[in-house]
Formats: C-alpha cells, sequence, structure tokens
C-alpha cells in the first residue's frame, strides 16, 4: 500500500445548528479542510453519514455534497457504519488514495440531527442496533450501553462514581475547543447528582448529540513535505474490525473484541504497541466505552479501565491522554461526523495547534471510531514526521 | 493499482420475496458468491444498499451481514449511491483489493424493498432526488425521467413507439434468465397500450422494483488462474463520476454527463473504446435511460439512441447487445443491488454461461450503474482472458 498523508483538515462547531442545513454544515467542514490543504477541488469524496435518509430525507450524499462544492465529474460516495460512518468513510478515502487511483480524497463526516423531534432521533439511532432482534424488544441504544455498564460494575466492583473522571477530564478539555458543543466545567457532585437516563447512566454518562461536520484532504505521503511550525502527518496505522451485531450475541459483553482486533492490526500496520501512543481519541459515547476502549486497545487490563481515570492518567499530562478536545462527552457527538472530529483532533495535537490542551511532544495518536454497540470499530494511528 | 479480478459470483431471484427477510436474501447472494469462488470467507465485505434504514429500520448493514454469514473481527462497511450503490460498492472493495490492504473482498448488493407499502417506497426512493430542490416540489422519479423523455422526444423527433425495441429485448432476454423478475415477451402492440404512469412513460418503459441480492468475491488477478471452459475475469476499468444532483441544474437534461465523463475515463484505463465492447449491461430504468446511456458511452450519435433498437443493434446478435439477462426492465430493478447484478452478469457473458442470450465470443463487457437521475454513474469494463 502507498503511505498516505493528511493534507488539510476542516470543522464545524457541534451544536444545534437549526439556521443550517445538512448541505451547509457539510459543505463549511469540506470547504475549510480544501482551504487547509491549499487545494479549491478534490478528485475523489468520501461522505461519513448514519442519518440523513431518516432525520432530512436525503439520500446519495456523495454526489449531494459534490454538486454543492463543485466537484461536478468527480467521483463521489457515501459510506455508513452508524456512529463509525465518519472513520469508515476515512479508510475507505484512504484506500482509493493507497490504491494509485484517486490522488486527493476529500472525506467528510458530517451529521444534521436536528431536523427531526428527539424521539424521532433517538428511534433512528436505534437503527444502529439489530433491527429483529434488539429494537423489537424495545432496547434504546443507551439501554443496551446502561446493561453493559451495570454487568461491568458487578463484576469488576467498580462505583458509579469511578467513571466520574472521564466525564470531569472531557468537559475540563472541551472549555478550551471552540469547536465543541459543551464548555462547562463539571464536578464528582455534579456527576453524581445528575438526572438519570437509563440506570446506571445518567446525563453526564452520556454524549450529547447534535449538528457538525469535519473533513480531512488525504494525499499520496510523497507528494507533501513538512514545513517549520506544521509537520507532516501520514497515517501509519488504519484497521477495521467487526463483532456481533447484537450485544447478546457476544461471549462476553464486556470486551470490546472489535477495538482489540482493529487497535491491534493499526499497532502492527505501525510497528508499535500502545505504550508508544502520546493522545488517544476514543470513542466515549457512553462513560463505560472509555473504559472498555483502554482495556481493549492494551492501556489497562480487563476491568481496570477506570483506574486509569482515577490516577489521571488520562489527563493532558498523563500517561495516555484521551478526549483532549472534549470527546463525544462535551465536544458532542454527531454520529456520522464523529469518526472525522477524532481524525481531525488527532492532526491538531500532531500539528501542536492545541493550546492549553496541548500533549507535550505528541508525534503519534490515534483515533477510535465506534459503529453500534462495538458492533463496527476503526483504529487509526496518525503519525507526524519531519521531513 | 494492482489488476483485480473476479473469483466468484452470486445472486438470488429478483422478486417480492415476502417469505425472506433483508439478511436472508443478502446472505443467500453472499454464501452464493463465496462458494462460486471456492472460499468459506473473505477479508472484508462490502455492502451497496440504499433503502434499509428506510424500509427495514436496519442501518450498518456492512457488520449486520458480516455477523449474519460468520465473518467476524473482519472488515465490513455500507456504500451508498442511491441506485448507484451496488456498483460503488464494487469499486470500493476493487480500490480495498487494489490497495493491497485487503486480498479477498466480498461484495453484496442487496435490497429489501416489500417490508412496506408501495407508497413507503416511492417516497423511500425519492430521496435519490434532491430533498429541497425537487421532492419538496412533488415531483417523484418516474416523473423526473418522464420530464426528459418527454424533452428528448420533442427535441429529436422520436414517438413513444420508437423506445419499445429496449423493453421488447430486455424482456425476451429475461426469459432465459431464471433470476429473473418477469419471464413474458412483450409486444409492440401491448407496449403501446401499457398503462401510463407518468406520461409519456408507461408501465412497459419503466423497470420494475423488487427483493434480491448480487454479490462477488474481488481478489488481486495475480492470484487467479482460467481454466477450462472458465477464463480469468479481470477489471479493466473503473470509474465513477457525478453530475448535478437536481436534474433542473444542468445545462443539457438529455445529457448523461456522468456517463459520459465515466466511460471515457473506464475506456482509457483498459486502453480500448466503444467498438470494443462485446456486451453492456446498462442501467435502463426507464426506456429513456437506455437512449441516453448508448449515447454518453459512444454508441450512437447524440439523439440517435432509439435507432439502435430500431435497427436491433441492441439484440444478443446485435452490434451492442445490452440487456442480456433482462436488464433492469425484466430482470428487475432491486434499486441498491441492481448495480452488483450488471457485474455478476457481465461475468457470466465473459464465461459464457449466459445459454441461450450468449453473446457469441464475448471477451469484453462493461456494466454501467446510475444513482439518482443520472447524478452518480459507475462504469466497469470486465476483460476475459485466458492466462
Amino acid at each position: 500500500m502507498r503511505e498516505v498523508a493528511i493534507l488539510g483538515i476542516g470543522q464545524t462547531v457541534v451544536d444545534e445548528q437549526w439556521n443550517k442545513s445538512l448541505k451547509e454544515i457539510g459543505g463549511e467542514a469540506a470547504f475549510a479542510a480544501l482551504e487547509d490543504a491549499g487545494l479549491q477541488r478534490a478528485e475523489a469524496l468520501f461522505v461519513g453519514n448514519m442519518l440523513s435518509p431518516l432525520v432530512s430525507g436525503q439520500n446519495q450524499l456523495g454526489t449531494f455534497f459534490a454538486d454543492w462544492i463543485g466537484m461536478w465529474s468527480r467521483e463521489s460516495v457515501k459510506i455508513e457504519a452508524a456512529c463509525g460512518s465518519g472513520a469508515a468513510a476515512f479508510r475507505a478515502g484512504l484506500m482509493a488514495v493507497a490504491s494509485g487511483e484517486v490522488e486527493t480524497a476529500l472525506v467528510v463526516g458530517v451529521e444534521k440531527m436536528t431536523d427531526k423531534a428527539g424521539h424521532d432521533v433517538t428511534a433512528a439511532l436505534a437503527t444502529a442496533a439489530d433491527a429483529d432482534y434488539e429494537v423489537e424488544q424495545g432496547v434504546s441504544f443507551v439501554s443496551l450501553n446502561a446493561l453493559v455498564m451495570r454487568r461491568y460494575m458487578y463484576e469488576f466492583g467498580w462505583k458509579h462514581a469511578d467513571f466520574a473522571p472521564f466525564s470531569i477530564n472531557a468537559h475540563a478539555n472541551a472549555v478550551h475547543n471552540p469547536f465543541a458543543r459543551l464548555h462547562d466545567l463539571i464536578t464528582l457532585e455534579q456527576f453524581e447528582k445528575s438526572s438519570m437516563v437509563a440506570t446506571p447512566i445518567n446525563l453526564l454518562d452520556a454524549s450529547p448529540v447534535g449538528d457538525g461536520a469535519a473533513a480531512a484532504v488525504i494525499v499520496p505521503a510523497e507528494k507533501v513535505r513538512g514545513f517549520a511550525g506544521r509537520p507532516k502527518v501520514t497515517v501509519a496505522g488504519s484497521a477495521a474490525a467487526t463483532d456481533t451485531m447484537a450485544v447478546h450475541s457476544r461471549k462476553d459483553p464486556m470486551f470490546l473484541s472489535a477495538a482489540y482486533h482493529s487497535s491491534r492490526r493499526a499497532y502492527e500496520m505501525a510497528g508499535i504497541g500502545p505504550q508508544d501512543i502520546d493522545v488517544f481519541e476514543l470513542h466515549d459515547a457512553f462513560s463505560i466505552m472509555t473504559a472498555l476502549s483502554l482495556e481493549a486497545c492494551g492501556f489497562a487490563e480487563r476491568g481496570q479501565g477506570p483506574r486509569l481515570g482515577l490516577d489521571n492518567e488520562i489527563r493532558v499530562a498523563g500517561r495516555i491522554p484521551v478526549c483532549t478536545r472534549g470527546g463525544l462527552k462535551a465536544r458532542g457527538h454527531p454520529v456520522g461526523a464523529t469518526g472525522m472530529y477524532q481524525i481531525v483532533e488527532v492532526v491538531q495535537q500532531l500539528r501542536g495547534e492545541c493550546g492549553k490542551t496541548q500533549v507535550d511532544g505528541a508525534r503519534i495518536g490515534m483515533a477510535q471510531n465506534i459503529g453500534g454497540s462495538g458492533a463496527t470499530i476503526l483504529t487509526h494511528i496518525l503519525r507526524a514526521t519531519s521531513d
């Protein structure tokens, strides 16, 4: 595979963007990434999105956006893998460039969730689960995660407050990210007293959805040179893996086997191990997922994920900084866009553009995006080089 | 790009498969293709589908099918480009293998349309058009095509009966295809007297939707050898192109510019021209589209597509045989699956497996799949070799 690099990045704020359409939100991120890359257009467009058919009545988003940003006669396609759509689109763009078929790929993750009422969005999000065997039983996405979290607490002896550091860290970092949805610090007391959503998951365990888009331009690595203050960022590892659709089909619902497999393949491709990762943007849709991701990716023993939070190891100055721009918890979770936000944020870290949440000397960053309750998991490892 | 070959193909009948679920239909084609390839599993799964979120309440079809067919821990993703989803998934699989990231890719195009009532499906199909500027005006997909056909007849002086040979040919060929939805010969008189759908498009100008799935296994070409009675089938050309989403935004709504661009790029990649194509599976969703595709791909002058039908040049023994297995018109149009049916049918022709509709000595075949009213168009050229 020929090596690829990320030449440009762009993002919009994550928020309830009532005054902007799907088209405008995705276009804003796309144009920002192209401008950052110094390009007018790309040769191919890969759009990651989950909900537009259900929420906006719009399919064929590849060409929909190609049209809007003036990329007629070029290639375009939409990729969907539930909340993993963003990273799945990134990997499709990556393979297109790696294959030699495409010289410049623009990847846009976009989601417009406020075109429908909240209960419709909850129903739309449930299409990520197994329609016949999970959704028909009345389970929602948050309740699936609640079942896993309750079992995890029972098996490994954690109490709810032990998950607080994950959310506190995410909120603390988001304060310094102008694109984040939430900008308020939270305390342990607030975490414990927050409204219940689906026991044991309360409002501060859960990530807020929102409208947003993030984008990146991928090119062959040999065409990029780093320059003063802006290193070249290459894709050192990329892998996807799947698990069963339904949580109840898994031998061990508390182990993210797709995170394990995709991270191991990405490490192998990059020739590194978890100890080499300077920053990790993980998929903290719910606080339990932070623990499970850290364990599956080799940063903690089974059942010991919360320990990293309690020991402050996940903070910007810690051993494995996570959610440095706020994570899903506080930057927000515009579902099909989230994977691209993670990529963009890792690039920002490797470029040293993160101000008060900059990880000192970050050279290798990892992004992990999850579709469904751990059903589709993509892991990307990015590396800053100075050549 | 490393050259790739198609090692196995599979398909289900196109029909109203009331007794089978989305899962079962896609799985049937997937298993058939794997069996044909002599494999138990593939390394990665690419699913082309348009309507499952709207019709079956199911997203994340990549992992949904990976789970069903036992491809856990492997890679899987869904690709959507409206009715062009099948070929778009094929191209994504192709690039994954071409990049060297994947050694065996299984591509499945699948659509289950009978889970909802007809008017719901019509509304779901309209999500291929521009939601804000077309669908909001009340236009349906067939009426968009009717506007184009009416204008074309006016501009170039054709009458409705001049399009009859396209449908008559498709029906005649489908009689010999056990996977086709329709198996009845039609006459010019029937064509002229058929019920009106949206003037000038009547029932026999339009393709029937249906449930169905078709699949193929893609591998590096160097790993395949042709053998007696079954040549090696390689992908000689692959290209995608886009046009504006809305038909009214085009300078010339009667010219499929995305068909022009994608076919030219595919010809160039294959080092051939239209005169070298032995068989052409085109996207005859409506009879007008047959004329427009033939013109944009270089088989007829502008406005002269119907002449090829009237002169019998599109028949199996003609200059450019089209719809040799029935086309969308009579094999049926399970929208997100159609592009994969076309690929499978071209492979059948190159293998010489088409019985009474076999094109003698077919060595080079082309498949063209269209998403929206010409908005996304993918062209693939396959070649039979004996090495």
